[in-house]
């Protein structure tokens, strides 16, 4: 504990496991390395707990301020758009460290990169490496088959791990930097500017249930067909391309999973209340090729309903670039990519293009009672759909090994029975002897039912309970950020109070709170009523699976039954 | 290896494991113990194997025969109605020690220890200090109901155990005693004498598939109603008794298990080739009376079908006392238990009651040829009988467990979503998470279908396999009473050729040999006939039962996917 630091700014904790510091105070750490912004500690009352790495400057034997150099104000924020003016809110925004920018810029490569990757992968998959694994195979006893539920082991790999690290909404250790990474602070502050084209325009509406996305008055959908390996260069490179046709253009074009990566990540830094969907986790190639792609194209397939479902995502330039581009008009495509990674409407400029509707503002009290609601429910759904998927995966697991073994030893023992009949030469037998041998057969038919009924049931629900989890560990974030403008219109009436902001200067920052409160909520809604769409499709899709399959069981004993009548 | 013995008479080997001696042979014993009649030991020529106990007088230090002095031709028949007189014969025939006696004469006790049971006892079930324990319980996890599959720990307990008992068909020490034992020995021998009336008279008919029981002219079947406590002495005693209404006279009668006990024990002792069923197994009772009490019921029931069933047993006097005698005329019932007990037409005797059909003898090589064929399918089934008993015995134990959890874990998930859309307060997401909820209870409710099932299919097949393991341990002594006459009739030719024997008393023994074979064959067809009914039926049973069961799964499905209609 001889490791020391010097407070650079009030600090007051709201969340647990945080501790208050004010500035100028001496604090000790545990160590110099800090964990996702936030370092660990004790301050001078002796309370334990984690202090944001940006507000401390760290004390060495010399006494020498040698960590945080660029922790002073106006420098520390060079990675955010425009600069911090208003030192006073500063206290309340840790910067983020360089090292935690987005991690999906890395797909921002140059054209030169963009053409490399384009020609010259000829694997199926995007990703080299990576570890195949079954999620039933756990205790898996080969009856199954062995292709079954393929995914990675690596990081957010299999559905239990991931809704697992999506568990943990409460605790973000990340938030401030959320709400500035986002551009949510700089916009509020007033610092985001730029031009608003009309064609950028969103708008939020009051709808019945509060406010609503404004509905795309073209609605599409888009149809995703069975993928094909393509060829360049006479045969020398190869890869898979999916299919996609638009209806509203009826046009087809080829698009590969690295497209599809590289809008997702355009999306996600140009929307910073905006739900985007997780595009299908990365695999490995392997011996599950056919199976691989195919749940891919599952994955792909939930994935472009809810991009063309959503009001917003569904319009934006990046994702009708990426829709209707000629596949092989190479120079209009790099001119739509030049375009959408040049596109200023990003991150804090996004908010400037969204309008409102016209009335009164929002209520704040009333916006943080249906956050922290929602935020409660995300918490809740987070959980449930955890055990959804650990339940029926299980479930999956458990018929595709054991209750595929149970029928299938009662059938091996009823034709054991059958053929010791047999051995009886008597002709008023023979009938019964059959009819044994068929009933026999009919459970081992129905061991078979159990075991390939979860890819029609359970592997569809876990589909889109993994897009879920991937929706229920955006929000986290989406919250941060609306909460983050939340607190900074608290400030600014206690700074107006204080004397510290004139009044226009905090009506601006209201204003501004207000914009991004309908979004949020807007976006928030429209959660709901896809939530509750899709869970309405895919319990009725599941129930009549399973009605089917209990019916083919049925039909399968009738037959057996019927084969008595002449025994 | 000092033991030595004496053989008294010639004794050939037939069966692996045997050894050969000649008469006056000095053979060395391991023990002084006989197993079930016979000695281990080697012979002069260092052949190690099983010697008839009675072949042998065991030489002590003194070289006096100390064991065995009831052995001397002679007196060692004792325990056999008429002596033997054919010494020749004799060495064919070791005979049984006396502590061997048949096992059911115990039952036979006087009318005074009758009146005693039939008063003195007060305990519901009739055997006191057997461990309950269940089927199931292997490794039951608490889910199922605690009453399943009672049944008793000790000897001839579990199906299983039982089934392995009577699995050793191939192997059975015994033969030569049954032989004598069932007095088909004294019969082949001339040696059975007594007076048959009419009405003792029993015809074995040609049928279309040889030989046959004629059939009962009188066919009745007998109803067995839920048993009731009665009460004597003013209520100071009290049993469990079961109201039998027979077709034929349409009165009810009272019976208690120990009743159908000693009536089981006179037709073992009067039937030598003949099946008699095996009765429910003696249990315990306990807290778990009223199962106990129904399964016993269902076992007294499948017991009374294959009695009334069979042409002999039905029309036999002792049965009908049994059936008609009324319950609380205990005069007249002391006297039919006394003339049952007197009755003279028992072991040997019974074959005498034996008219086959005019025409040719059978040939003696397709008899032994049919009766091979049916020791190896009795074999076969009893392989495979087990097989099916321990099969659906642990289908049912996994649908009381395991897969009644996993179907209630999914249950329980899908509650789980329900409760967390709940927090959603949104109007149109109510009728969803209804749907879900009722989705959640669906689940549950097929949870307990499939824990519930057994009881409506497993349990009466296992019904029907015990009483089948029953008959199917009764077999090898039926069948080893048919073999040793075929002993006796090819010992007689040889004797013949040796001028020991004369040809007309040879005549004697063939004759007599063709009716044991003409009754054996009989039983078997009788024992076929019943087979295919009674497994066809239940088959049947369970097929329509197994259907059922999955068309209410269906069911309940439906009517959880009809709530999403309005969702």
């Amino acid at each position: 504990m001889a490791l020391k630091a010097r407070a650079l700014y009030d600090f007051n904790s709201e969340n647990p496991g945080e501790i208050s510091v004010k500035e100028n105070e001496i604090v000790s750490l545990y160590s110099e390395q800090d964990i996702e912004g936030w370092l660990e500690g004790s301050n001078s009352k002796g309370e334990r707990g984690l202090i944001p790495a940006s507000y401390v400057e760290i004390l060495k034997n010399d006494t020498a301020p040698t960590f945080n150099n660029n922790s002073t104000s106006g420098s520390r924020y060079a990675n955010i758009p425009t600069g911090v003016t208003s030192p006073g809110f500063a206290a309340f925004s840790p910067p983020v460290p360089v090292q935690q920018q987005h991690g999906y810029q890395a797909s921002q490569g140059s054209d030169e990169d963009w053409d490399e990757d384009w020609d010259d992968s000829s694997t199926v998959a995007d990703e080299p490496g990576v570890v195949v694994g079954g999620n039933y195979q756990g205790d898996f006893d080969g009856n199954g088959p062995s292709t079954y539920r393929v995914s990675t082991s690596t990081s957010k790999s299999s559905n239990v791990q991931q809704a697992k690290s999506s568990a943990t909404v409460s605790r973000n250790l990340n938030r401030f930097s959320t709400f500035v990474k986002s551009g949510g602070e700089a916009f509020v502050l007033g610092d985001a500017a730029g031009f608003v084209k009309d064609g950028d325009k969103i708008c939020v509406v009051s709808g019945q249930y509060g406010p609503e996305w404004q509905e795309n008055p073209y609605p599409f959908a888009c149809t995703i067909d069975d993928p094909t390996k393509q060829t360049k260069f006479k045969g020398m490179k190869s890869y898979i391309a999916y299919k996609l046709t638009p209806t509203h253009t009826q046009t087809q074009v080829n698009r590969r999973y690295k497209h599809f990566d590289w809008l997702y990540a355009r999306l996600v830094e140009k929307f910073p209340v905006i739900s985007v969907p997780h595009i299908p986790e990365k695999q490995a190639t392997g011996r599950f090729e056919e199976d691989f792609i195919s749940k891919r194209r599952k994955g792909l397939i939930w994935w472009m309903n809810h991009m063309t479902s959503h009001p917003i995502l569904s319009k934006c330039d990046v994702f009708q670039h990426f829709l209707t581009c000629n596949s092989t008009d190479e120079k209009s495509w790099k001119q739509g990519k030049r375009k959408a990674e040049k596109d200023e409407m990003v991150g804090a400029n996004f908010f400037l293009t969204i309008s409102t509707p016209s009335g009164p503002p929002l209520d704040l009290v009333e916006v943080e009672s249906k956050i922290d609601g929602f935020k409660a429910f995300t918490k809740k759904m987070d959980d449930s759909v955890v055990q959804v998927n650990a339940t029926t995966n299980e479930f999956a697991r458990k018929q595709i090994t054991g209750f595929k073994k149970e029928y299938q030893k009662v059938g091996q023992a009823f034709k054991g029975l059958g053929q010791a009949f047999e051995l009886d030469q008597q002709t008023y037998s023979v009938g019964l002897n059959q009819a044994i041998a068929y009933t026999g057969e009919a459970y081992d038919a129905i061991g078979d039912y159990f075991a390939e009924q979860p890819r029609h049931d359970v592997d569809p629900l876990m589909d889109l309970l993994q897009l879920y989890q991937g929706h229920l560990a955006n929000y986290p974030d989406i919250i941060h950020v609306q909460k983050g403008a939340l607190t900074k219109v608290k400030e600014s009436q206690k700074h107006v109070e204080e004397g510290k902001m004139d009044a226009p200067q905090a009506d601006g920052v209201n204003e501004r709170c207000n914009i991004i409160s309908f979004a949020t909520l807007a976006e928030i809604q429209h959660f709901h009523q896809v939530r509750v769409r899709d869970f309405k499709a895919q319990m009725q899709q599941y129930l009549t699976e399973q009605i089917g399959f209990f019916q083919k069981i049925t039909g399968k004993l009738e037959e057996a039954l019927q084969m008595y009548d002449n025994a």
